[in-house]
C-alpha cells in the first residue's frame, strides 16, 4: 500500500475492503511521504518493521527482490491525487499489478500517458470507482444492456455533499486541505472528488458516453480555491440529455449520491444511501423494487452480494467488491490463467482516462462563454 | 367557470377546491366554446338552464345584468391557454374578478398586457399556481424569510411526468391535444405547462428572481410539436445558482414536483408526492422533518391545513386554499373593506408575467448557442 | 346535520366530506345541545335562520313538514358516542335516511337495537368508517378477494397516536373531554376511538371476522378513566391469527395506521399516512407497489379517485368517497331505484355492530385472566 | 472456528466478521463434523493442513499444546443450536475464551450451566446478537439511557421475515433443515431464530426486562415441527407494556426487524434494514432523524462506525462490531490488562440465558390457557 498512514481516510477504506473476503493480506506498505510516519503507521497495522518503507520507491526496490510468493503481489494506492502517477509507473513497470482511488492521475495528460503504460505492461490495473461495486448498480446495468427501458432517453445524476459548506480547509483538516488545494487535487474540487463518480456512475450504468457538456461551477465558500458547487447539462452519443449535478456545499448531505434513468419504456431510480434498492417504474403498472438478493437477479449482482436479502450491505462491501474482482483476476494471472469474465467487472485505466477528460472538459467549459463543449477523448 | 366542460380535467379540479370549504358556490357557466356542449355540461352541474351560458362574452353580459347578491361574485377561467386572455380582459373590464388558470396568457406581450387590465381595475385576480397552496410550501417560505437557512445558494427544482413519454397526442386525448399544440398551449410544451409550476415554486419558497438561465430543450418523442424535456441552468438574483428541471418523457414519474435548496446554514427539501413533510438537513445535527399541523408553525401553514396532523392534506387541499384565500380577499373586496394579508397570499398577474418571461427565456435560450441569456423581465 | 357545532372536529370534517363532490348541499342543522350556539354555528355556515334549530327532534319534526325537494334529504350525524342513538333511531323512525359517525353507538345493545331498527326501515343507512374510503384500501380488499395473496395466515393492524400523552382532558380541551369520559364515549377510549377504526380496516380488506382475542389494556396516564393503550391477540374464522395495536399515548404519532397482512402467496402493507401507494411482496420478485391511479385497478378503486396519479389524495377524500356513495344511494332511493353496486361500497349498520362488539369484547378480555375470549357476536 | 464449513451459512458471515478490521486471523478450525468436509472447507480458506482439525476436541486439544502466541486466541462457535454447549464447555475449560452464535444453548439449564462455566472461567464470552451491534441502536440504548424519551410505556418489536412461506424444509436446504428439527434447533423455532434477537434488541436498548409474556404461537405450514409464527403481549418490568412479532411466513419481507419505543416525553423508531437512522418524534416538534455519523452522538455509537455518514453501514459491519470489542476484549485479557468498558458492550452468557428463559417462557405460554405467564429467570 502506497499512502494510507496514520490520519489519513480512504487508506482505512481500502484496507477494510480488502480484507472482508479473507483472500488478500496487508503485507507491506509506504504509508506516508515521512518514513518516520509509515513505521509508526506500520506498526498500528501489525507489519513487520521491515516491510513499512520509507519511500514507495523503496517498497517497489526492496519488495521486487523477495521471492515470488513472499513478495506483495499488487500495489494499492491511496494517496492524493498528485501521487497516483508516480508509484503508479514505478510498480507497473516493476511488473506489478496496481489498484489506484480515483481519479486516475493529476492531468488528463497523466492520465493518457499511465493508461499507455499500462497497456504496455499487460499487467491488471483497477480503479477504485467504488459506487459500481454496488450489487443494484450491476443489476442496473444489466438491465438497461438487455433493453428492459427501451432506448435511454435522459438521465439525471446527482451527488450533493455538505462537508464543505464553511471554509473547513482554514482549519487544517486533512481532507479539507489537500482536496481544495489545486496543487493536490488538480483542475477541479468538487468535479474532480465527486463529480468523476457521478460521471463514471452514469456511463457505466447506461453503457453511454458524454459527448458534450455545459457547465456552470462556482466557488460558494469565500478563499476557496477549487469549484465546491457545479451543475452540467449533459448529451450523450445516442441523443439523450442529461443533468450532473456535485456539490460539496449542500449543507446538511451527506453523501446522496443518484441517479435516474428514463427509456422510451420506463424509468430507474438508484440512490447510494439506500443502495440495496433498485427503482423501475412502468407508464402502466406498478413500482417495481428490486432488492439486493431477492428473486432472479443478473449473474453481476448475485455475485456481488455476500449475506441474505434484509441484511443490508454497504458502502464498505461495495468496495470490497471491486478488491473482490480486482484479486481474482491478478491470482489468474499470477497464475497464467484467463480470468472468469465476471471478475474482469471492475473499472479501469480507461475509464479513469474518461474520468480526466470530464475534468478538464468541465472545467474548460465552466470558464467559457461558448454553450457546448465537446467532451473530447 | 369559463371552460371545464365535459371531458376537461383542470375544470373539474376547479369545482372541488372551490367547494371545499362551503364558501364558493358555482352559479353560472360558459363551459365550452360549443353552446351545446355548455348546456349539457350546466345540466351535469345541477345549474339552472338558463345560467348555462353558450359563451363567456354572453355569460359576462347576463351576468352583469343580474342585481348584485345575485350576479356571480367573480369569474373562473380554466381553459386552454390561449384562452385565458380574452376572458379575463372581458370579465375584468366588466367589474368581475378573476381567478385564471396558469400559465397566465398565451405570450409574454398578451401577460403584460393582462397584468396591466388587472392593475388599472383594481379588482382582485388570482393565478393557480396551486403548488404554493401547500402548508408545507408555505411554511418553507416563511423559514427562508426568517434566515434559518442563511444565505440561499443553491436551488435545485425538479418536475418529472412521464405521461407524454408516447405520441399520446395522436390518440386524440384531450390534454395531450392541445397542450403539445403551439395554436393553443403557446411557445412552450412541458416549460409552460411544469416548468413554469417548477420557476414559480422556486421563486415563492425562496424569494428569489431567476436573472439568467442557460436551457437545453429536447423534443424526445418524434413528431410532436412542442418540447417535451427540459434542463436548465439557473442564476438568481442573489448569486445563488440552480437547476430547473421539466419533463414529460420521464416514463413512469406522476407528479414529482420536488424542491432541494441550501443555504449557508442548512438545506432543505420538499416533495409534492409526500407534501405534509418539510425536511431539514444541518450540518452538526439530526435530519428534521417538519410536519403539517404538527409544532409551532407559521402562521400561513397554519390557516392552510384543515384537519389534524397525520390525516393527509393533499393537491385539492393545497388548491383549495388558492380558491379560499382569493374567495376571502373577493369578499372583502365586494364589502369595501381591506382584505386580511394572510388571505392575500395567493399568485398575482404579476406572478403571471413572470412566468410567460420564463416561458420566452427558456424557448429563446433552447434555440441558442450563447451561454446565458438574461432573464428580461 | 346533528353536532358539528363552534369547536367541534369532526363535525368539519363531514361538512368538506359531503361538499366536496359538489352534489350534497347542508341545508339546515341541530349543531348543538345548546339552542343559540346552535343558531350562531348556523350563522357561520351561512344558513337561514330558520334551519338551524333548537335540537335534533326540532329539526326532524320540522323538516319533516316541508315539502319534499325542500326538506332535508338525510341525517348527518356527528355527535359524541352517547347521543348516536336517539338521532338516529328518532331520524330513521321519520323516513330520513341516516349518515352516522363510528362507533355506531354506546353499547353493544344499544348498536343491535338500531341495527334492527335500520334493516326494519328500509332506508340507507351509513357509518363513516372513513379508512375504508381510500382507493388504495379499496384496491387491496379486491385483490385478497381474487386470491392474489393466497390464503390469509397473518394480519398486524397498528394505529398508534400520541396526542394523549399527557393528561390532556384536565386542560378542558375539548375531544379530550368527552373521548376520555365512560358517559360520553362509552366502555373503551381507545379501543372505542381509533381500535374500532383498525378492526373495521383489517375485516374489511381481508372479508375475514375476528372470532377470538385476547387484549392487555391499559391506563398508561394517572388519573384517566379510559384505556389510552391497548395490545390484542387476534384469531380470525379461517385460522389466521393477528395483532391489533390502538395507543392514544405513542408520543409523537399522529395518525400512523397501518396494515400488514400476509398470505401463502404474498405480502400487502398500507400506511393511511402514506395513503396513495400499496405495498405487495413476493417470495421471489420485486417488490410491487400500486399506486392511486396508476395501471389496471378495481373498479372500485378507480371510482374512489378524483385527479391524476401523483397528485396526492388524502383523508378529506376518503372521506367524501364515503359521502359520495351514500349520497349516490340515497339519490337512488330517492328516485325509486336499485343503486348501482358499486355505490353500496360504504360502511353498514352491520359493520357497526360487529365493531361495538368488538369493543364489548377487547375490554372483557381487557379484564380477564382468561387468555382467549370469544368475539361473539 | 468449529462449525461453517462448505454450505453453511453463518460461518462465512463471522469469518467476514471477523476479518473487517485487520485485528483477527483465521488459524484453524473444526468447521465441520465430517473430518474430510472439514479437510476441504480448510484448504478452501487458504489454512495449512495440520490446522483443518477433525473435530472439535482435537482442535482444542492439539491447539492447546501450541506455545502461546502460534496458538489460537479463542474459539468461535458457529455451529447449530445443539452444538454450542459441548465445543464452548471445552474451550473455556481449556482456557480459551469463546465468541459464540445465539442462542446461547439448546436448553434453559444448558444455558445456564454453560454461563455457570463462564463466570467460573473468568474468560471473556460473547454471544452474537449482532443486531446490538449496529450504531444507531447504540446509539437508542444511550438516549433512553439518560432519559431523552421520559419513562418507557410502550414498546413494539418485530421481526417479520418470508423464508419458511413454504414447506422449504422438504427440499433439503440446509438452514430450512436444522432451523426447523427440533432435535436440532430446540423447543423453537422463529422464535428462537429470531424472536431471541427482539427480545434481546428490545432489553437492550431499553435496559428494561421483559417480566411476563402471553404468547400464540402457531405452525402455519403443514408439516412443519416447530412455530413458524408468534405473537406475543409484554410486560416489562417498570410496568412498560409491548408486543413482540417473530414470524418467518411472513410472506415477502426479508429480515424486516424494527422497533418502536415510547415514553412519556417522546418516541424512537428503529429499522434494520435502514439501520443508520434513528427516528426520534416528539409532542410538539419536528420528527428528527438521527444518522450515522452525524453531529453529537454517543460513544458508544460513534465507536461503532467506520466511514463518513452517508456511506452506507451495514450487517457485517454491526456483526464486526461485536467481533472487534470481543477481540479487544481478549487482547486487554492476553495481556493482562483491564478491558477498556466501551469494548465491554457486546452481548455475554447472561444475555443467552435470558434468550433462552424467554424461548422456554413464550413456548409453554403458548401452549398455555393461562393468561399470563411469569418470564422467570
Amino acid at each position: 500500500m502506497v499512502g494510507g498512514g496514520r490520519g489519513a481516510f480512504i487508506g482505512g477504506v481500502h484496507r477494510i475492503a480488502a480484507a472482508m473476503d479473507n483472500e488478500i493480506e496487508l503485507v507491506c506498505g509506504a504509508f506516508s511521504s515521512s518514513a518516520e510516519k509509515s513505521r509508526l503507521s506500520g506498526q498500528d497495522l501489525y507489519l513487520p518493521e521491515n516491510r513499512a518503507y520509507g519511500s514507495f520507491e523503496e517498497m517497489i526496490r526492496e519488495e521486487k527482490k523477495l521471492p515470488e510468493g513472499e513478495r506483495m503481489d499488487f500495489v494499492s494506492i491511496v494517496t492524493p491525487n498528485h501521487l497516483h502517477f508516480p508509484p503508479a509507473k514505478l510498480a507497473l513497470e516493476n511488473g506489478f499489478p496496481v489498484i489506484c482511488d480515483k481519479p486516475l492521475a493529476f492531468s488528463l495528460a497523466e492520465a493518457k500517458e499511465l493508461r499507455d503504460i499500462v497497456n504496455k505492461s499487460g499487467l491488471p490495473f483497477a480503479l477504485t470507482h467504488n459506487y459500481t461495486g454496488y450489487p443494484m448498480v450491476k443489476e442496473a446495468r444489466e438491465r438497461i444492456k438487455r433493453g428492459d427501458l427501451g432506448e435511454i432517453r435522459k438521465i439525471v445524476v446527482q451527488y450533493p455533499q455538505g462537508w464543505l459548506t464553511t471554509f473547513l480547509e482554514a482549519s487544517g483538516q486533512k481532507q479539507a486541505s489537500w482536496r481544495t488545494d489545486p496543487a493536490r487535487s488538480g483542475a477541479a474540487g468538487a468535479m474532480g472528488d465527486i463529480g468523476t463518480h457521478a460521471e463514471n456512475l452514469a456511463e457505466y450504468i447506461t453503457g453511454l458516453q458524454i459527448t458534450e457538456l455545459c457547465a456552470d461551477l462556482s466557488i460558494m465558500v469565500p478563499g476557496r480555491k477549487l469549484d465546491d458547487d457545479g451543475n452540467v447539462l449533459l448529451r450523450f452519443n445516442n441523443g439523450a440529455r442529461g443533468v450532473l449535478i456535485a456539490s460539496q456545499i449542500s449543507a446538511g448531505e451527506e453523501n446522496s449520491l443518484r441517479i435516474h434513468i428514463y427509456g422510451t419504456l420506463g424509468g430507474m431510480e438508484w440512490h447510494q444511501m439506500r443502495p440495496n434498492s433498485l427503482i423501475l417504474r412502468w407508464a402502466n403498472g406498478p413500482i417495481e423494487i428490486i432488492r439486493t438478493g431477492v428473486g432472479q437477479l443478473s449473474a453481476a449482482a448475485q455475485a456481488a452480494a455476500r449475506i441474505p436479502a434484509g441484511h443490508p450491505e454497504g458502502y464498505l462491501e461495495a468496495f470490497a467488491n471491486i478488491y473482490h474482482n480486482f484479486a481474482r483476476t491478478v491470482k489468474a494471472f499470477l497464475q497464467g490463467k484467463e480470468a472468469d469474465p465476471i471478475h474482469l467487472d471492475f473499472p479501469t485505466a480507461e475509464d479513469g482516462v474518461r474520468g480526466m477528460a470530464f475534468i478538464e472538459a468541465v472545467v474548460a467549459s465552466g470558464k467559457s462563454d461558448q454553450k457546448w463543449h465537446t467532451f473530447d477523448y
